[in-house]
């Protein structure tokens, strides 16, 4: 079975919508915000932990896997699910974004045909096309896959940009006929910067060839703005069928996820909470705290007192500083648990808000904590 | 309640023996392997991981918590227990083997008050003495604690040694003067190294003090023959009283366990189950494996097939390798856990063929697999 998102509530006054999303690994709600797992671990977790924080889908990352172990290989092992041993949905990202953003010294040659560039790894020359990127994702076996997409960087001029978009289409027809796997959904993705006509032009084609589910790309590049994000969301969602499931790629900032929502976003995907935890940082509803500060040395209070998370359960601010102070392996772990639970909690909270239509409500008793720098 | 070692049974063939230790956080079988938490974290794992693996007493570095976070800071959480949120018994060294292995350019000055060196962190001038090891061990709330010695080269010459020694007992003693902690045991340690009448005078002088325990120290030194190693025991062991529990310091290796328990060694330690897995190495009951090897790369089975971690459980071979040479912090954590449980494990068995007087026969079958390099 292909994985489907069903709509059970449109907020009042906002676009903001609650849902479910049914997969052969179980059903989960929406808005919901997945932990990256980039090369089949999200890293330092077990899966029993994500289950733990009440993770639904997770992403793991095409291009990784590609390259390393192979996907022939996670093909072998019977498929991402057992090679990683998650028993839930995983979304698999096309690789376009990281050929674009992590290729070696940026080097790329763009054809209609596909991107040559080199690994990130060892520089080996290698060409990725909207059919094999489709090919992989469909050996990895993920529940949902993504259409392959250029990503250009936010500097791109309008011209640029539209010329873009077109091969964007054409990459996504092409993947879609070749796609190969009936327990996978496709999705196809809205590209076109922050420009209104091109947005609008990428998602109408895009809708017309019929997806599973439905994308906004080209919003987590370097430098763009937060005004040209939202601009992306809102000029791309009015052309999106209400019967699919809508996903912003790469935004995981707990500001953006609740605008993400309000503008009509179901699925949101960041390597944010596990990156800025391994540099000793961490999500509370008063801020984002640094455990580099000397003031948490004998804080021997939890990191958020009505927190939820095994972290924040059974061990105080003091200890947690000292594992990051003194480099150890635990801090990066136990503050990546707190971080996904804070988002993934405030997933939840979003959608108890949704359901009683006070969203905006939400958004202006979360700001007023979350920016107040006490 | 200080710790209290309970003989049960003595082997019938060798000097191995069965016996418990009651602390105020539970009773433990001897033989015993404890894993290595130097700063107050067994790397990567939780304790409700270490309780999973049926691990008894954890060890803590006084050294490297008196420079990080300090032991104030550990005596204001209320104890290490408290601190890394573990309940289970502690032992902590005393800080000795670290200043000579650890201190920075290995420079240092001992005279009979203590010893001066700088801190291999920040080359900051400290001085250790054996009251301040003490203190700090106090401070730490272990529930054993050892006594400050010095831990001479391997190659020091038998004049050094004996120097040495007569000054490590007078140390032993002031530090039995000033230890105050009366839910801490404190144990004495042997030292002489492979010198049949140093071992004897030491043990004897030591024994004479009445500690709580006694440690088989100056064994884990870079450069220390295996020979020398079980000569140290074999020199030592005899004097030491049967009603108290004895240490051999540093040491984990899984062939080495083997001679120690035969030897009458009741708990061991060592950071090589945890080292190897960080280099992506694992004890099987096969002799060590290494994952970098590309032979796992489509090995779908578990690195160990009876093995009861949850390693071994969960995943193959193959998604260990792959965690392993794109350096996910999750293969340290994977691995951490199996060589953790092989070494426990190996420990139970040890224990049950005491019980049953087959302890040479345990020896002999695990030899013959582990040396196998199948």
């Amino acid at each position: 079975m292909k994985m489907k998102y069903e709509l059970l509530k449109q907020e009042k006054n906002t676009k903001a919508r609650y849902g479910k999303i049914h997969t052969n690994y179980g059903t989960y709600e929406t808005p919901m915000f997945m932990p990256v797992g980039t090369k089949a671990t999200v890293k330092s977790l077990t899966p029993e932990e994500l289950k733990e924080m009440n993770c639904g889908i997770i992403l793991a990352n095409t291009y990784h896997l590609w390259l390393r172990p192979g996907s022939e290989i996670v093909k072998k092992a019977g498929g991402l699910h057992a090679f990683m041993h998650y028993n839930g949905p995983i979304l698999t990202d096309s690789g376009g974004f990281q050929v674009f953003s992590l290729a070696k010294n940026k080097e790329k040659d763009i054809e209609e045909e596909g991107v040559h560039f080199k690994s990130h790894i060892d520089g080996n020359s290698l060409f990725l096309t909207a059919e094999k990127s489709i090919q992989i994702q469909n050996d990895l076996d993920s529940d949902i896959a993504m259409s392959f997409d250029e990503c250009p960087p936010a500097s791109a001029s309008y011209a640029y940009l539209k010329n873009s978009v077109e091969r964007t289409l054409r990459w996504a027809e092409r993947g879609k006929q070749v796609h190969n796997n009936p327990n996978q959904a496709l999705f196809g993705i809205v590209q076109g910067g922050a420009y209104e006509d091109l947005r609008k032009y990428s998602a109408v084609e895009t809708v017309k060839m019929d997806f599973d589910g439905y994308s906004i790309g080209g919003v987590a590049n370097d430098g763009e703005s937060k005004e040209d994000m939202y601009k992306a969301i809102d000029y791309s969602i009015p052309y999106l069928p209400e019967d699919k499931a809508r996903y912003l790629m790469g935004i995981g900032d707990p500001i953006d996820l609740i605008e993400g929502v309000i503008r009509g976003v179901d699925i949101f995907d960041c390597v944010l909470p596990t990156r800025i935890a391994r540099h000793g940082q961490a999500f509370t509803k008063n801020g984002k705290i640094n455990f580099h500060n000397a003031k948490y040395k004998e804080d021997f209070t939890p990191l958020e007192e009505d927190c939820d998370c095994y972290t924040c359960k059974n061990y105080t601010k003091a200890y947690l500083r000292h594992l990051i102070t003194t480099d150890e392996m635990l801090g990066g772990r136990l503050l990546s648990i707190h971080n996904i639970r804070f988002l993934v909690r405030m997933m939840e909270q979003m959608r108890n808000a949704i359901k009683e239509d006070r969203i905006l409500e939400y958004r202006e008793e979360f700001l007023e904590k979350y920016q107040s720098k006490k």
